[in-house]
């Protein structure tokens, strides 16, 4: 006992001294997951049939807590001002890509990363040049410029190369236009390509850049549940099997933000699934490979997300799992089919009360969204979820970190002290 | 760094081994106070001259996150099931008070503390026969039997003496009854009395009882700002001067709850100021007391607290700290009085507009509760603050920990694991 607290007088167990840099890191960002998604997901997940709620792999890797304000006093960070914390460990405006408050580029881990002869890569479920994989290996003035985003990828040589080496998500539409055709340079520059999800299994080595939607891919629950945990499993064997002087990936649960925005819980409990199993799996490659640091955070909350609501002490999960489908693609079914009921009978384990039946054709008449805020209403009442805004909440988010050096990021952070450390890793 | 890994693969870094027992216990519980609290804190607190947030005293003792659900499957808590996980590390049902699911009593860290020959203490700004210091010193099948619960605190003998040595914050109607004097069984058992918070210097040692309100104190904002902090530094004196074989003391910001069912973002802010400064007191006393250990959690959110609301990328805190009282009592005084607008302007620093004044005032014609309301929708309104119930909600709370012992509520607890943590060391 003693010796061990004159070790820990001298510092020796102290973070930085504790820790020696990981060979690899592997970085994960739930866009919008703020603290109630973690805990409804807990919940969301449990198994009603055991006395005991199960836990989640978040639970098993929780360090800490970090503060998301961007570089105001308005404390409600976006996206791009979030990832460009989060990537170059400097706070800066709303919809600013990798440039600071004077619009001047920061370097980020990426680049760092690139430059040193690290192997990189980018994976969400978004368009590939969406705000947060844009901060990484990207610089704009606005998030917005999706067109000069995508370029940057090609244009933002380091050292003369392309500054990622694997590229996995959606935005066909901003890689294939007719000004500049990307997808026609990349495969110039030697990249494998694939526009597919189904044959992902096609790109066989790195670099290589795989787009497998227009925009951003389909809602997990609407499509294929598991595609991130798919395009995660892919990104870490291609970079294990050229894997030399390590690795750096950033790998985005987009769309939990997403659905958030659209303040449908099922929607976002599907994106928290396959952001928790494609955890999982960067989890075991670290059990793998321990030499390998493992760090997942959130650029902010989404939503302003509350389980319980209406002043009822409950969160009803079983009315969240009965829904199969996101409440966009419900109202656009009930828009397309006369039979309300019949329709809602096809798509929800439960039924509608007459009251319910009756705000559904009301809603029916005047449109798609209002059809689309009735369906909702009728999830979220029932469910006892509660949501403040369309938009972002200021409320501290969770870090989560496993594998060599994670002793650095315990208790109370700043964003951009994440970013620092992790940068500080890839220096040594 | 090998010998250091080796040690930890040998577990004598775990928290259990590394961690030798505390010789005192402070246990602080923000009541309602979610993760909304604490950022909402920090953003409250900051200083707009300067260009960086500053942090707050929680932020730097954060250790990790527990959850709260209780015994069965709805995931929201209430305070009684809350404390009694906290208190005695079982989950329970809604209501109780230190009892288990078939009623029968459950034994307290603090009637282990006294059976070890501790010193005990409670001090709360609720009544202090309230769900949470209840739960520490009685068992009942339900915290609403608010006169059985007080009887407990003479009856229920632990080696034939009292179970608390000292017990500061409001209750007088509970403790001076008709049908029992409690406060003159106090007196005849030999402890100081005293019934006002101002000359609570009368009370110059232990075993005393100290009443300052009829059931609960008032909100801090509309009365003694600091009263939490004064009954903290008292405590403390006290418990040091007679210190021997160590005390427990739980300290109870009751009222964040209080604030939070009513969605009065002001009285919150209130209520965490004083707790927080209530917070920073143990702290310096850790630092003068080495051999203490400081934990601090809450028992659940309440209110569905989210910062930002309707689609604004923006919290407000000029507007909040604007309002100089809680929103019922300047519902109390615009019902009071003629002039509504010269009202406002008396309590708060910033205009009403003309359709502002308009709700006011047609509220004002509804009666007390209508212009309540009124009055916290302009409030929640302007400064972006959403809410969600006047209940409670599932979101994990965090867990704050200092001084000695402290590294054993590191990551993602159960909130029962928290308080079997500190049993484990009472019992040391």
């Amino acid at each position: 006992m003693k010796k061990i607290f004159t070790l820990t007088a001298l510092g020796l167990l102290s973070s930085s001294v504790y820790a020696s840099a990981p060979k690899n890191i592997i970085y994960m960002i739930g866009d919008g997951m703020g603290p109630a998604y973690t805990t409804a997901y807990r919940y969301y997940s449990d198994d009603l049939t055991t006395k005991d709620v199960e836990t989640t792999v978040f639970d098993s890797i929780l360090t800490g807590m970090a503060r998301t304000f961007p570089d105001d006093h308005t404390y409600v960070t976006d996206s791009a001002a979030g990832a460009t914390a989060l990537s170059t460990g400097h706070k800066s405006y709303n919809g600013a890509i990798a440039v600071d408050t004077a619009k001047k580029p920061l370097e980020t881990m990426l680049e760092i990363a690139k430059k040193r002869g690290m192997l990189t890569a980018l994976v969400a479920t978004s368009q590939i040049n969406h705000a947060t994989p844009a901060s990484f290996a990207a610089h704009n003035v606005h998030r917005k410029n999706y067109n000069e985003i995508a370029n940057d990828y090609i244009d933002n040589k380091i050292n003369g190369r392309l500054p990622v080496d694997l590229l996995l998500g959606g935005g066909t539409d901003y890689f294939k236009r007719n000004d500049r055709d990307l997808v026609a340079e990349f495969i110039q520059s030697g990249y494998q390509y694939s526009d597919d999800l189904s044959s992902i299994n096609s790109i066989t080595s790195i670099p290589a850049l795989g787009l497998f939607a227009k925009i951003g891919m389909d809602f997990a629950i609407d499509s294929t549940p598991d595609r991130l945990t798919q395009m995660t499993n892919k990104a870490l064997s291609l970079l294990e099997k050229q894997n030399k002087d390590g690795f750096f990936v950033m790998i985005e649960g987009s769309q939990i933000d997403w659905c958030g925005h659209a303040n449908d819980i099922r929607c976002a409990m599907g994106e928290m699934d396959d952001f928790a199993h494609s955890i999982q799996a960067a989890k075991n490659y670290v059990d793998k490979h321990p030499d390998t640091l493992l760090v997942i955070t959130a650029d902010h909350s989404t939503g302003g997300l509350t389980l319980g609501a209406n002043g009822e002490y409950k969160w009803d999960t079983e009315v969240i799992k009965g829904v199969k489908v996101t409440a966009e693609r419900l109202a656009k079914k009930i828009l397309k089919h006369q039979d309300i009921n019949a329709t809602w009978q096809k798509y929800v384990s439960w039924p509608i009360d007459k009251t319910q039946l009756q705000a559904l054709s009301q809603a029916k008449e005047q449109g798609k969204d209002a059809l689309f805020d009735a369906v909702k209403a009728i999830i979220n009442s029932k469910s006892y979820t509660g949501w403040t805004t369309g938009g972002h909440t200021a409320i501290d988010v969770q870090v989560f970190a496993y594998g060599q050096g994670s002793e650095a990021f315990r208790g109370h952070l700043n964003n951009t002290d994440i970013a620092a450390k992790m940068i500080e890793y890839i220096k040594q």
